[in-house]
C-alpha cells in the first residue's frame, strides 16, 4: 500500500521522523544522565511505547488507567500520573499490577488512602506526591508535602517513590528565556521540597514533565526524571516552542474539496480529525510545503485562507501539521505508518479513547 | 447496571430527554410542513437516528460518507452533504446506493464531474447546490447557482434536486433578532436562487441547517427541509442560544480528583473527554445541579474554578454538560444509555472517527 492509496482524512505517521525524535531524546537524557519515562498519552500506541522502551527509556507515563493497560508493554515499569479512585479503577489498578510495575500519583489524604487498598504490606504501592509548580492545576504546594509523605509513612502498603510535577505553564511562555526559568524554578521546588521530607532525599525521584522545558530541565541538575510525551511526533505548538518543522512526524493527509475563492480553499479534515484543543487564532494545521495554515475549522471542514492565492485546487491532496498532536491521534483509531519509500502500513492507536 | 456503577469519564445520555427533543422537533417540522432531515453528525448512532426516522423524518443528512455506511438505517434516504471526491468514496458511495436513496452535494465543476462517475443513466445520482448563505465556509454564492445547474443538467447520471446550505454564523449571533435575520436572509437566497434556475423552482429542495436558527427557518416560509443535528442532546452552546438546559440530554459523568484550593477542584475529564471544540473562554462544560463551570481542561484534567468555595470533594461525582456536544460524542466509543429509573445500558457510537 503507497499513501496514494489511503482515503483522506487519514492520519500518517511518518515512522523515520518518530524514531529520530525518539532517538534524540534518549540520547540526550543518558548524556544528561537524566531518566526518561515518556508520556504514552501521545502516541497511545504500543508499538512507539516499545520503541521508546528499545531505545533506553526507564519506564511510561500514562495519564490513566485503561491507557496503561492497553500501551505499556508487559513487564515495563509504569507511571499512571494521576489520582486513581474508586473501586473499579483501584481493581484494575491491581489487576494492572500482575504484569507491569506501577507507580502512581497522590494530592490529597483521599487519594493516599485509596491508593493504600490497591498496595500490599508484601508488594507496596510505591507513589509520588504531585506538586503544583505553577500549572495550578492538581498537585500541592511544596509547603504541603512533608504532611502528605508523613500520611504515606503510616501506610504500610504504600512507598514513598518521589515526587512529580508538570510544567504545563510552559506552553504560555514567549520566551526561550521564560521556559528557562520555568524549568529551573520546577526542579529547584522539587529539590526543595524533597529535602524538607528526608535526610535520604537523594534517593527520591523527582520526575518533571513537558517537552518544550526538557533542554532546561536537563541542565537545570536536580531532576532524576524527564516524562515528555509531544516529542514523538511534535507538532506546530511545539514549533513555536523551539522545536523544527523538519521533527514533525504526524501529519493529517486531506484532500481540497472546494476552493470558493482565490484565497480560501476548504479541506476534507475539520476539528473531528485535526482537533481544537488549544489552538491559537488562525492556527490549526500547517500545510506541509504550502505558506498556508487551515485557519479555521468546523467538525467537517478545515478552511485555508490567506491574503492572496492559495493556488490549490479541487481534489488535491495536501498533508498537515495540527497545532496539538496529541488529541489527533486520539481522534484516530489507527494511523497510517509511512516508510522513506512511500510504503504505509495500518497501525492501531491501541489507546485511543482510553480516559478511564 | 446503574449509574452509580459506571468508571468514569463516560458519556451518559439521558434516553427520555434525547427522544422528547426528537419528538419536539419533528413535530415542529410537522406542523409547518417542512421536511426533517436531522444530521446524524450529532449522534453518530444508529439508534438515534432510527429514532429520527421512527418520529417522522425523511431521512437523514450525514456529514461523509463512512458516516452514512454506519449509521443510516438500511432503506432511508440519505443527504452526503459534502463533495465525494476520489476514486476509493465514489466507490463506496456507489455501495451506499444499494441499500439507500443518497443524494449528495456539489460545488464546483471538479465536484460534478465526480459525481457524474457515481450515477448511472439509468439510476442518475440525485445532487444538491451547496450555496454560501454566510458562514464562508465551502458552497458557491447565489450568482453562480445558474451556471453549476447548467452543467448538472449536462449530465445524463445527475439529477438536479435542489439547494442546501449551513447557516454555521448563526452561531456567533448574539441575539434571537440576529438569529431571526440569519434564518430569514437565507431562505430567501435560496429561493431567489431557485427561481433562477428554473420555473418549476418549487419542485426543487431548498434545504437549511443549524439547530439555533429552526424556529426562524421555520417562520421564514420557503424552506422545504431542515437538517438541524445538535437539537437531539442540546448542549451549553445550543442552552446561549435560546434552548433550555432541561433539554440536555449528553452528560459526562466524571469525579473529582483534586481539590487543590477551595475556588479550584479538578475533575477526571479533559479535553479528550469533553472536547475543547468551539469552547469560549470559561465555559468547557456546566456542573450539573451546581452553579459551577470546567472553566479551563487539558487533556485529562478539567479544572473547575469559582470565584468562592466550590463545595466539591474528592471522589465526589459529577455530571457534565459540554460546551459543544458533537465532537463529545464522536470522541466515545460508547455511551452509558440512561433510563428514568437511573438503570443504563451501553449502546456504540457506530459512527465514531467516521470522517472518511
Amino acid at each position: 500500500m503507497r499513501i496514494d492509496d489511503l482515503d483522506t482524512p487519514c492520519l500518517v505517521i511518518d515512522e523515520a521522523l518518530a524514531l529520530a525524535n525518539i532517538a534524540a531524546m534518549a540520547r540526550a537524557c543518558a548524556d544528561a544522565g537524566v531518566a526518561l519515562r515518556p508520556h504514552a498519552k501521545t502516541h497511545k500506541s504500543l508499538l512507539f511505547s516499545q520503541a521508546q522502551m528499545d531505545a533506553g527509556a526507564v519506564g511510561l507515563t500514562c495519564a490513566k488507567v485503561s491507557e496503561a493497560e492497553r500501551v505499556a508493554p508487559a513487564g515495563s515499569s509504569v507511571f499512571v500520573a494521576y489520582q486513581v479512585l474508586g473501586e473499579g479503577k483501584r481493581r484494575r489498578l491491581a489487576a494492572l499490577r500482575e504484569r507491569n510495575d506501577v507507580i502512581t500519583g497522590v494530592d490529597s489524604a483521599h487519594a493516599i488512602a485509596e491508593a493504600a487498598l490497591v498496595g500490599t504490606r508484601a508488594n507496596p504501592l510505591p507513589v509520588r506526591i504531585e506538586v503544583d509548580t505553577g500549572t495550578h492545576r492538581t498537585g500541592v504546594s511544596p509547603a504541603e508535602v512533608p504532611s502528605l509523605a508523613v500520611q504515606i509513612g503510616r501506610c504500610p502498603t504504600l512507598r514513598l517513590d518521589g515526587l512529580y510535577s508538570f510544567e504545563g505553564h510552559v506552553y504560555n511562555s514567549s520566551s526561550a528565556a521564560e521556559r528557562e526559568r520555568i524549568a529551573r524554578d520546577a526542579v529547584a521546588l522539587l529539590v526543595e521540597a524533597s529535602r524538607a521530607i528526608t535526610s535520604d532525599w537523594e534517593a527520591l525521584a523527582r520526575s518533571v514533565g513537558a517537552t518544550p522545558a526538557v533542554p532546561y530541565y536537563l541542565r537545570a541538575a536536580g531532576a532524576t526524571e524527564l516524562r515528555p510525551g509531544a516529542y514523538v511526533f511534535m507538532d506546530a505548538n511545539q514549533v513555536s516552542l523551539g522545536a523544527y518543522w523538519e521533527q514533525c512526524a504526524a501529519t493529517v493527509l486531506a484532500t481540497v474539496v472546494s476552493t470558493p475563492t482565490e484565497s480560501r480553499a476548504v479541506v476534507d479534515a475539520g476539528t473531528k480529525t485535526l482537533a481544537a484543543d488549544g489552538v491559537p487564532r488562525g492556527k490549526v494545521a500547517r500545510v506541509l510545503g504550502h505558506n498556508l495554515w487551515v485557519t479555521r475549522a468546523s467538525e467537517e471542514h478545515g478552511i485555508i485562507e490567506c491574503k492572496g492565492d492559495h493556488g490549490l485546487s479541487v481534489g488535491q491532496r495536501v498533508r498537515l501539521v495540527p497545532w496539538h498532536v496529541c488529541p489527533v491521534v486520539n481522534l484516530a483509531d489507527r494511523f497510517a505508518l509511512l516508510a522513506p519509500d512511500s510504503g504505509v502500513r495500518w497501525c492501531p492507536v491501541d489507546g485511543r479513547g482510553c480516559s478511564a
